[in-house]
This record gives C-alpha cells, structure tokens and sequence, in this order.
C-alpha cells in the first residue's frame, strides 16, 4: 500500500472520491468530511488536498510531504498560520482556465450588448432597440495576468475587444497593452470594462472600492464603466460597489465572488439592476483533471522531479 | 450635379442623412420617408437604397441603374414582383459581420452557461451552483454559412465549442464540419446548439420547424438542444417553436427575429423560461459603414469597374 491521501473538501464540492480511487488504487484515499470513518491517527499521510480546510489539520499530519488546493486560489490555506512549511500546490488546467474564459467572455458580451436591459424590455413586452456601439469600441481591462488573465484575454481580442491588462510586476502578453504596480491609474483611465481576476493577498483587500471606481474612464460607449469580478470577493468592498452603482460610477456588475459567501440574503446587490450575479461558478474545477493533476504530481514528487503549479508562499499565489 | 439618390427606410431605422450628404455632397439625397419634401417626379434618380421599401416604389423610378439593400438580407426586395430588372447590391461589412458574431456567442454562452436559470435563482436570491459542461463538449451547428456564418464558426471555435456548418450547396470552412443539403439529418443529429443564418428564400421559409426540432440530437450535454435564429424570422414556425419547448424537445430558444415584427403582444414567447427575445439588433448596419459603401459601389459602377456584393437574385441572397 502506498502512502495515504487525505482530502478535506466540503461534501458537494467534489462528490465522492471514486475517480481519485480509480485513478490510485493502491492509494488510501481518506474523506475528511466522512465523519463516521474519520481516522484518530493521522500518521502515514503523506499527502493532504483541501478547499477552505479546516484550520490546524495539516499540522497535524506527522508524515505530510506534499499539501494541494483543489483550485487556482491558495489564500484560503495560507491564511493558516499553522500550515506546515511544506511545497503547496496548486491546481490550474485547460479545463479550470477554459471555463473561467467562457465566464468572462459571456459577461463583457453581456454588458456589452445590454442584455440586462434588453430583459427587462422582455418582461414588460416592450420591443424596442438601444444605440449599439461595438466590441472594437470597448477597453477590456485585466486585472492579474496569471493564466486565467491570460487566456481570457487572448479570448477577449477574439471576440474583438480591446484588451488592457495589469499586474504588479510587469507582463507580456502578445496583443495586450500590460501595465504595472506603478502605472494603475493610467491602466485604469483607460478601462471601460474592468475584470478583477487577483488572488486574495493582503495588498489585493479591499483594493475594488470607492476610490479605484473613481478612476476609470469617463467615456465609456456603453455609458458607463462596468466591473467584472472572478477573483475572490474580498478584494472588493460591496458597500462601495451598490454606492457606485447608485450614482452612476459604475453602469453595470457581474459578480462570481462575494465578502462572505453564499451572499448574505440582506444584500442589496441580488436585486439591483444591471447586476449579475451567479454563485462562485465562473471556474469549477473538473473532477477528472483535478485528480489527473494531484496523481501526476505525486508521481512527480516521488520521482525526484520538479512540481507544477507550485506556490509562491511569500507572494501568496 | 450628379444623378440622385433616394433612401427609402423607415424613419428611426438610419436617422437622418448626414452622414450620406456628408460623404456625397453634389448628390440630391432624397428621404422617401420625409413626407412633406417627397417629390412627384422621379426621373433623374439612378440610385435606390432601401430596407422593406414601399412595393412598387422602385419600378416608378424611369432611370433607375443600381438598388441598394441596407443589409445582409434582401428578401423584403425580392418579395417585390416589380422590382426592375437591375443589378441589386446588399450590404455585408465587417461591423456588420462582428455585431452578428458578439450576439451569437454571446447568446451560445448563456445558454451554455445557463445564466436564464442563474438569472431566475438570483430573482429569488437563491444560491445554488447547476451541473456544468464546458464549451468543448458542445456541438454547435450553423445553418448559413455566408459570410456571417463564417464569421460566427470562427468565433465560436475561439470560444472552445466544436463547430458544425450546412448549406444548401458544401462549402469549406477551415476548422469546420461541413454539410450540405443531402446530409442535413445527418448534421441535426449531431447539434446541441442550432443556429439559424439563413436568408429568407422559398426553400427556408418555415424550415425551422417541429420536424426539424426532432432531428436534433437527444444527447445535449445541456439537458437538450437550443435553437437561436438570427436570419429571418419567417424561417422559423413560433408554434412549432412553443410547443417544443413545452414539451422539452428544446431546452432554450434565442430569437432575434420573428414571424412578425414586432412580435405581437399576446406571443406567449415573451414570458417562457431560457427564451431569449431581442428586437432585430443581433447585427445592426453602422450608418457611417453603410454609406461608405454605398458611395464605393456607386463610384465602382460609374466607372465600370465590377460591383461588390451583387445579389445572385434566382438564388436570392
């Protein structure tokens, strides 16, 4: 019997664990949340996989090697003062960053076209064409050019959009203006659609609010900045986000992540117009590939060869 | 003075002529629409352009040389049994051509991703995440493949989505499955997604139909096919179109165009669940576009030179 697996994911989120079974036979594969059969001695894991895991738990892994997150996001393990110092790795494949695109993309053509305006004319029966500038028109601004960033991106020019983007350190992306930590406010004058696809660090709290708003263009076709967020909801303040919109700052939102999720049932946000909101579901990762990855990380750790999608702990992606 | 030209669309669909006695300023520019101003004697006019022109109108015009369709479509001009014996020219440009595009993905990105459902839920403030295939899993079939379908095959395929076409006669696009007439229960069976991109002749009129529908295959990774028309409104049966939905055969419909336009008030599409409705905009001529097209093709006939988009007016498009 090789070395044991322990997975700590909320049931719901991955189903069961057959396909991680099949894949690793001869591995035990334990289910954290499996209560009943939970194991009181922790020895023998060598290797731990978690979504928002419980506090504490990898430190009390004697035998841990190796520690996975289940997606492209790692805030939710280093915020563990306790997780041992150990390689982190983190899970981004063609099917997590396709379907992140696909979110995207769906949301810039969404605003765009005025899709939220033009169901409401539907609801009321009303049969009647709005001014129509084109996608050549828009600046799409990316903010965080990991490979998510990147891929939506070179979709976005697809589609005929003129794409900015930004990180701190500077980038290149072929076809993409790339602007760094010190250029934001230029990157940002020049942004009628602003994506937010940063990983939570301490310099990302909080950093979608009032003032940035401020700072985008005033002369957006589509009448308005519109913001777009895929990348975790506490880089956004949303008391900020429903002032903007009141005023006017902001002309639309899409919204995959929230402060505190589920969104509580109190926010204003759920039935604001020109708001889109869908339950942190821009980019699931898929069962097979996940467990394709973990497998053939471990192979890798075990043949002495070097990790993927390893986590830079300092810089906290 | 050179000869004149006279615009006959309906008031609201170009606005005012500016932009035309802006870019041909020796040119009498006479709006059909413009009751008071309309002149009793049309000779001297060689030029007509026209979208759903009054019937009969143009054949009044002794001098007439050249006809002008303000779209992709000419149906509206052909239907007309005295439209003389002149060369007709449409208009098909590249906003045009990418209007249609960024409305087709956009409406194949919702349905895929479920938003009409999403929408619903965030109604009612329910968080909830659906089951969710990605693009690659899905087949798109485009019935049409002129230039806009061509175009919309290209973008779909930079959004991850395989790809079908069919035409009356093969053609070949690069990255696509193509069909032709003989093999069209061959291609229905393999489309999740069916788009509609045909002109209006006799062989399309209701061609969207419940028979059609039955074709289409049984296996959607969406829990069942989704038909989106963007070609002509009377391709489609609205009947065939409710009750398919009502009895699952389609999982969704998108319509830009209908049977009747407006769609009439007592339509029981208006409020039916994953349908889309929006008013004729899916592509929308750019007036600028538009007379700089015009005047191309009418500099390219007096001089002699061929002219572009000549419609073959036996085969009707």
């Amino acid at each position: 019997m090789k070395s044991d697996l322990l997975i700590d994911v909320k049931p719901g989120g991955l189903g069961k664990y057959e396909t991680f079974q099949k894949l690793m036979p001869d591995r035990n594969i334990i289910d954290w949340n499996d209560e009943p059969n939970r194991p009181t001695d922790l020895s023998g894991v060598n290797y731990a996989m978690g979504w928002h895991p419980e506090k504490g738990l990898f430190a009390r892994m004697p035998d841990l090697k190796l520690m996975f997150s289940v997606g492209a996001g790692v805030d939710h393990m280093l915020s563990d003062d306790s997780l041992p110092d150990l390689p982190l790795v983190r899970f981004v494949d063609a099917s997590l960053t396709s379907r992140m695109s696909e979110w995207i993309c769906l949301q810039c053509l969404l605003h765009l076209r005025q899709q939220p305006t033009y169901d409401r004319q539907q609801a009321q029966r009303v049969w009647r064409d709005l001014p129509q500038p084109d996608a050549h028109e828009i600046r799409v601004g990316i903010m965080g050019l990991g490979v998510l960033g990147q891929e939506a991106a070179i979709r976005l020019k697809g589609l005929g959009f003129q794409v900015n983007g930004w990180s701190r350190g500077k980038k290149t992306v072929p076809g993409v203006n790339c602007y760094d930590d010190a250029q934001l406010d230029e990157f940002l004058a020049r942004t009628d659609i602003l994506i937010g696809l940063l990983p939570y660090t301490r310099q990302t709290a909080g950093i979608f609010n009032a003032a940035l708003f401020a700072k985008l263009s005033r002369s957006s076709p589509i009448g308005g900045p519109v913001f777009i967020n895929a990348g975790r909801g506490k880089s956004q303040v949303e008391t900020d986000i429903i002032s903007a919109l009141k005023s006017g700052r902001l002309k639309g939102v899409s919204l995959d992540v929230f402060e505190e999720e589920p969104l509580p049932q109190d926010s204003p946000l759920w039935e604001m117009e020109n708001v889109v909101l869908t339950p942190h579901i821009a980019s699931v990762s898929d069962v097979k590939a996940l467990a394709a990855h973990v497998n053939n990380q471990i192979e890798r750790f075990e043949a002495g060869l070097e990790l993927q999608c390893l986590v830079d702990k300092k810089a906290g992606y």
